[in-house]
């Protein structure tokens, strides 16, 4: 095969383009990341950024006119766009019909209970304005039950778990389903590379921790604290779920494991993934490149875990402003430390700016370790501008 | 310590600084490279490029005007300019009497003998034409010997093995000096980062296997085939060489093994280096993350190996042209096998186009698995023009 400087478009310019970035360089891949915001994350580790909105049809056609392949960073992208790409012969992974499909969580579930991958009980709300409607309908399914919108929740929003004794007032306003409030184990996240051409490689399972406060994960842990026969169930219901949406590229199958040892299929994203960052070191093939060689259909790389690793999420606090880090020489100190950060210009509460991966032998050690170096890290906005 | 998007200046854009670039993302460092070449590999996983030359006085000082700090990926650049910009303030690591000193091999020698690093018997030729009285001074030092060129050498040019019965003619011409020909076991390489507040980090032996006939490293291995004795002895010479010299950053110490265990310096390269690029993967911290740390002050990180690895460059062979691939999908196939390539446009026989390091249980089985992933994949240049 001839594999002679492909060109790639891809749709958002974060930190999963940043992450992206260095693995396409290995792969002598000319990458080209579409976003809003100049200087986005991604262009420092790219050939080129195009500043524009991934989610205009046309701004998406136009960046695309002359690459080779044409991938996302994130799920709310013109699929108008993606579909009339590929119809002119261009590579898109994953496809404007999974993005659709994603991007709408009702017929996510749909699909997947159609494929027999086991998730929650669910049943959409009736797309109704009138609360009292929706209110008995949801207490023929049973209360407490989970509500989600399904469109444009993340990070825990648009999500509301109704107690047994939910007044009418309580449910989000917006086209919606129900769940089953599950009894959690444990979440688990696991990683599913699918080539175009229909093979895949599957991740061990890691542990999400979620910070409750923010709906964020706070640590992902590898490897994960279940016994070997849920894990094992577990990656089999990922390998099925990525099957069912039927798209090329590394996703991510976010699951719960029941206290009665159930593995259900909570969400998928449909590329790389915060709970896949811990791969950049503890995998012998990280998601980035996997990713990759899945949409250029190169052969699947190993997904060994060359030993235990946690992740945590660095989180800006204080002020709003622009960016600045206190603690990064202590963070970086640790054995087994690797600092990541995104370069992310302006710090709000809340927001993801960086993530550490901390590799040991133990992985208790190693997440004491890495929620040491995130308390020490700080990020926080400042009022100086400029540069 | 406040660590806010610091801004680099990299004279040289080669593939140094395209790996040099993730690790520079990762700690939010803002790097510009200045090399000749547009669309250099350095400017793929940097933030952004100047077009000029790193050995023009005025094109580097230029590029420095809005840095925090400069550092280097080839030692051939502007001493006077970096004299001037530190001078100026900004931190230039490694300064300029420390490349002043290994731009000439002969001062490199002097500095490393002065300070009681042992390396081969040396003496510098007579600065004449006359090669008739060289002659004579070659053989009063003793033949066989290798003379070397003070200046402009590398990658083996520049270098004259004398056998015992060499005539005058055999001498290159130009300022040189002879060294005994050392009875060579196997030759290494120590990675050793010296922070700019004096700290030093040591990575265990490389060895590195020479290919005979295009004078490059045609594999480096870990763990080096010497008894742990040598090995730390090499360690603690290469050390002290790096303390001779006094620079920060991280450096590369090649040194010969003689079979009579002896442990000799045969040159430093005061940079991240190619017989450390298996520290990308086999490393707890790369050499190019280490190099960042030493210059920016970070603590060091931990040189600890995670396992065996060989690398082994790609080396292009065919016609020169623009570069076309061919066997990436059979040379990522293979366990635990990292591809790195370096983007460079233009393919010429002999050059440098990539490396590949693979990482598993044994080193002997890591080898071969890297030798058949170089062979696989070939490099050469195509007629075609264009993209």
């Amino acid at each position: 095969m001839e594999f002679s400087r492909p060109r790639l478009l891809v749709l958002g310019g974060g930190q999963l383009g940043r992450m992206l970035g260095p693995a396409a360089a290995r792969l002598d891949i000319a990458t080209t990341v579409l976003d809003p915001t100049p200087a986005c994350p991604a262009a420092a580790t790219t050939d080129a950024q195009i500043v524009g909105s991934f989610a205009d049809y046309t701004a998406v056609v136009e960046a695309a006119a002359d690459v080779d392949a044409v991938t996302v960073e994130i799920e709310h992208v013109s699929t108008a766009a993606l579909r009339d790409i590929a119809s002119g012969g261009i590579a898109v992974h994953p496809d404007a019909a999974e993005l659709e499909t994603v991007q709408d969580k009702l017929a996510q579930r749909r699909a997947l209970g159609e494929a027999g991958v086991p998730g929650p009980r669910f049943e959409a709300l009736p797309d109704t304005e009138d609360n009292a409607e929706r209110h008995a309908a949801a207490g023929r399914f049973g209360l407490p039950a989970v509500q989600k919108l399904r469109h444009g929740g993340y990070d825990g929003r648009g999500v509301a778990v109704l107690p047994g004794d939910a007044q009418a007032d309580a449910l989000l306003p917006g086209a919606s389903y129900l769940e089953d409030l599950v009894d959690i184990d444990r979440e688990l996240s696991v990683i599913v590379a699918r080539s175009v051409s229909g093979a895949t490689a599957v991740y061990p399972p890691f542990e999400m921790e979620m910070d409750p406060d923010l709906n964020l994960v706070r640590a992902v842990l590898y490897p994960a604290r279940l016994p070997e026969e849920v894990l094992t169930r577990a990656e089999d219901v990922a390998r099925r779920a990525v099957e069912a949406l039927g798209g090329g590229g590394v996703h991510a199958v976010e699951l719960f494991a029941t206290r009665s040892g159930e593995v259900l299929v909570n969400e998928i994203a449909p590329r790389p993934h915060n709970s896949g960052h811990l791969t950049i070191e503890a995998a012998e093939t990280d998601q980035f490149e996997q990713h990759l060689r899945a949409i250029f259909d190169l052969p699947l790389g190993s997904t060994r875990m060359r030993g235990p690793a946690v992740m945590t999420n660095i989180i800006a606090s204080g002020a709003a402003g622009q960016t600045a880090y206190r603690g990064i020489a202590e963070a970086v100190t640790g054995e087994g430390a690797h600092v990541h950060l995104y370069g992310k210009r302006q710090s709000r509460p809340g927001r993801k700016m960086g993530h550490i991966t901390v590799c040991r032998d133990d992985r208790d050690d190693a997440r004491r370790a890495a929620e040491h170096a995130a308390a020490v890290l700080t990020v926080t906005g400042t009022a100086q501008t400029g540069r």
